[in-house]
């Protein structure tokens, strides 16, 4: 699938530029802290440049389920010596195109140094 | 696929009885608190039967993304108030066995919840 080629293109080459090729308009960013959507295109982007800033180069994909209605990558990643174990849940509408975004991740210890470094980038990002 | 099928009348019926039938004997469970796999079949029933007592009606499944090598079947419930959103990561061997069993859970509050309900239901399990 197109949408999927230019994802790992955007992740392996940090491109966030890119996030609007692959995202619908009115897609949907879920988070793995908060239970509330963060609602369209902008937001998301916002959320995923956050987590691509957050990750380091010990990021990798593990697993690709995937049909044509719904992606899961599953990746694991180590910051700060916490290893991060998690799924991108990603839904196609019918041109291919991202409209709902879910992340969750595991295990514990790894949610709460997510939320830590997610709040402390979002932050960061906002002030520039 | 056979596997899913029978999955899905243990979950309906909490015929937990019935997890032989689907788990590999080296299965591994991989919970959503801690990074520490659970390894082997028995241990393995002994958490996903945790998880069905914790879990109450308003569970269901509300995605499924298979392939022949993996399932993810993502989840809701409500408990104590608080909606679960979570994924059950199954990897099947060649006969259709599940040999390995992967939790997440979203958001952090149900990822807390969770933790404290599971550690208090295997207690209650191993003083029986």
């Amino acid at each position: 699938m197109n949408t999927l080629a230019i994802w790992h293109d955007i992740v392996r080459q940090r491109d966030t530029a890119r996030f609007n090729e692959v995202l619908a308009e009115d897609c949907v960013f879920l988070s793995p802290i908060v239970h509330t959507p963060q609602q369209g295109r902008d937001l998301t982007v916002l959320y995923l440049t956050a987590a691509l800033n957050v990750f380091n180069d010990s990021f990798e994909y593990v697993k690709e389920v995937v049909t044509a209605q719904h992606a899961v990558l599953e990746f694991t990643c180590e910051v700060d010596g916490i290893l991060v174990n998690g799924v991108d849940i990603m839904t196609f509408d019918e041109a291919g195109k991202i409209t709902e975004f879910k992340v969750m991740v595991r295990p514990l210890k790894a949610v709460n140094l997510l939320h830590a470094k997610m709040k402390a980038m979002l932050e960061s990002m906002s002030a520039q």
